[in-house]
């Protein structure tokens, strides 16, 4: 993995980045000619225990991811060496790419379990080779998206920051999960690489060994706000919080005269309730009443709302771990799976692990107020094509030109979330919300599960 | 995000991957002359309830990020269209390059609380900048390795395979998970690209999807059979896992006279144990004693030593999520903190967060039947080069040519293994390893107190 001056390829774009058995079926189905269109769809099975509802994320990478995927030819060298590829199918791969179609709910939308998330409708060998990738994809993104959401439930009106990268599980995790909490409504991320790559407002304070570098607390302070005129936040918990928010009362005015303004102050540590309280007022007699206090370090949905509650006076938060490892709940029992080929609807029986047959759509239903009230779990060819919440994302292989931005995600949230009934909106979820599986899908699996009988026994 | 042809750069190589903090810290020290040497420790705060001990990895990824990473020309356009930074800070960007010294735990190696796995010796600019990203790197496959490890220990003498791809979080996660699990060890994984990148076996069966494509079992069967002639492992419980294991004795004979012998059959749902036994003597019965059983879905290190008590006849495991996203203790409490700047010793004393100051070094000792037994975390100028666990991993930027390989640290990782006491091998651990603070140490943390106890207030 040794890296050049212009560092090496992105492991996300490699189709080697896959389960070994998606190789293996892909040449069985090229030796046997089963190359008919292949129809699936990504869904979650169950909600974790701690979530009332999802928020889906990760359509704009896994689009992607799609319309670009190559094997390189070093890659083919080495699926060739292993031996256990023809040539003929290692020819199929170097001419490999997704020309299929690709449905799914727009990034930011409310969904609950069943309900497709994405759906691929590709030959049956193309279909199944992006399987691993695109879940990896989408249920990271949905994940913290999700996660996200809780905590901007929590706490309403103040900044969130994204400082999740260093716990992050790698690269592209600590990268797309600021992606996934900005979507969910997060203000700004810690992360630069997700500035540049996104455009994601961008935010940071300084660290403790800033202040352990230097000479003083107020040598550091001082330093830092020289060198960020008009937009530092100064880490006030390395030795005694009350004491640094006494040494910035002192700065301030020198720093006024030399037109520096400081933005906010961070606490780190301790009972940052009780601590914010006292340096508000340490800050307001000190005629600060504009440097605004901020706090991170093991904060989670629970702890923002605790916060909010008390009405302790902070004005913004940095969220680390508990957002970008979705700590509480890491992963979603989700799934790929196939739901017809060759014009016939398939599904899987295998126990507790039963799928619902057939290319569905999601219609969503709301009450007076606004509110979504129920969904109902149908079959496309049911539905209207406005009627649905499952929408046309690439045709062909190519992306539709007005698939949503970012920022059309992020409102599209925020959207969302206003329209969520108060039992949902619980951190501690215990109603669920009724997703009704339409009487036509009920017989579609009826009719597989006949066919399938009669085939399999 | 757009990917061509040959796909775009690895986010993990950018120096952009960090926090806004580093680079805005490295400006102010920059614009005071602070670039005397800084040392900066990473070390793990405190155990996940549930582990009783860690295994260090990373090392290999840490080294390829420090030795190459550099900024790329429109990395550096975008930080100045931002205008927070100075025309010098960005000439000082252009010629970044790592070339300080690091030391380490070599991978592998069992560590405990407190005692660094890496420590970083650098001008303090160029020490804060590779911050964020060492952590995200160190953090992550240490989690693994720790959580593999246990897996290794709960199923002696069974085949363990990393199925987690899917549901790590994004692409790099899967392929670091691989790497990690493998280092402590497993015996492969199904991830393609970790084959190619790493040299780690690669190992995979079929899917549902693949029986439900066919027109019966039977026809998906023999059709992966013949594609896989010495290799193939057949998924049996897609419809009903006996019935799919008489057909397997049915078509055995039929394939052995075309020379293929099947590898396996694999469970991947209900009450595996119960299954494992009515399969094992179907298959025993027609013949197939050398056909292996595996297992998936929803193993964990609990469910493996479920398995090994009841004697069920399981041969391997196929491991996903609770491996790759160490699912009940998906983070540690970690940190990378200044140790000593400029000569002098440095800590933080934050409520609760305070570190051990000054360049450490870890003493091991072991019983007479060759366990550990305790440690001590003592200064590195009071040990001799050879009595410590931690070594040069890096000097002057430059990797030291002699660095184990990844097969070397699977090595040590299994020496390590064998060396744990009973009651750590245990997975739910009470009593802690003891891990001793020299009286040095403690006296440099005193000393350093009263300096900056005197400067501070």
């Amino acid at each position: 993995m040794t890296q050049g001056l212009t560092y090496r390829r992105d492991p996300g774009g490699s189709l080697l980045l896959t389960d070994l058995y998606q190789l293996s079926m892909m040449q069985a189905y090229l030796e046997d000619g089963m190359t008919e269109i292949a129809v699936f769809e990504f869904f979650v099975r169950k909600l974790p225990k701690t979530r009332g509802f999802l928020l889906c994320a990760g359509l704009g990478q896994a689009v992607d991811f799609l319309e670009s995927a190559r094997f390189a030819p070093d890659e083919l060298e080495w699926l060739q060496a292993q031996g256990s590829f023809s040539q003929s199918f290692l020819d199929y791969l170097e001419q490999f790419q997704f020309a299929g179609d690709v449905h799914a709910l727009p990034e930011g939308t409310i969904f609950f379990p069943d309900e497709p998330i994405l759906r691929v409708t590709a030959p049956l060998p193309v279909a199944q080779m992006v399987e691993s990738r695109l879940i990896n994809i989408m249920q990271f993104q949905t994940l913290i998206a999700s996660k996200a959401a809780r905590m901007v439930l929590a706490a309403p009106g103040k900044t969130l920051i994204d400082f999740g990268l260093r716990r992050a599980h790698g690269a592209e995790a600590g990268l797309l999960a600021a992606r996934a909490a900005y979507l969910a409504g997060f203000d700004a991320t810690a992360t630069v690489l997700a500035g540049q790559l996104f455009g994601i407002p961008t935010s940071g304070t300084m660290a403790h060994s800033f202040v352990q570098a230097h000479v003083s607390e107020e040598a550091a302070f001082e330093s830092f706000a020289r060198s960020r005129p008009d937009n530092a936040v100064l880490l006030i918990d390395t030795y005694d919080t009350e004491a640094a928010a006494h040494k910035v009362v002192a700065l301030a005015p020198g720093l006024a005269q030399d037109g520096i303004t400081l933005r906010g102050v961070r606490l780190d540590s301790g009972d940052m309730a009780e601590l914010a309280r006292r340096v508000r007022v340490i800050l307001d007699r000190g005629g600060l009443e504009a440097v605004k206090i901020f706090a991170s370090g093991g904060i989670d949905e629970a702890a923002l709302q605790g916060y909010q509650r008390s009405g302790a006076p902070i004005d913004g938060f940095g969220v680390g771990t508990s957002l970008t490892t979705s700590h509480d709940a890491p992963a979603f029992d989700c799934a790929y799976k196939m739901q017809e080929y060759a014009g016939l609807a398939r599904r899987k029986r295998s126990e507790g692990k039963a799928t619902w047959p057939g290319r569905k759509q999601v219609l969503r239903f709301y009450d007076d107020s606004g509110c979504i009230e129920h969904d109902i779990l149908t079959l496309e060819d049911e539905t209207t094509a406005t009627d649905g919440l499952i929408k046309p994302a690439m045709v062909a292989g190519k992306r539709l030109s007005d698939l949503p931005s970012l920022e059309a995600a992020r409102t599209r949230a925020r959207q969302e979330l206003a329209r969520l009934p108060e039992p949902l909106r619980s951190l501690k979820p215990d109603a669920g919300y009724p997703v009704e599986i339409a009487r036509s899908v009920r017989d579609l699996a009826d009719e597989v599960d006949r066919r399938t009988s009669s085939i399999s026994n």
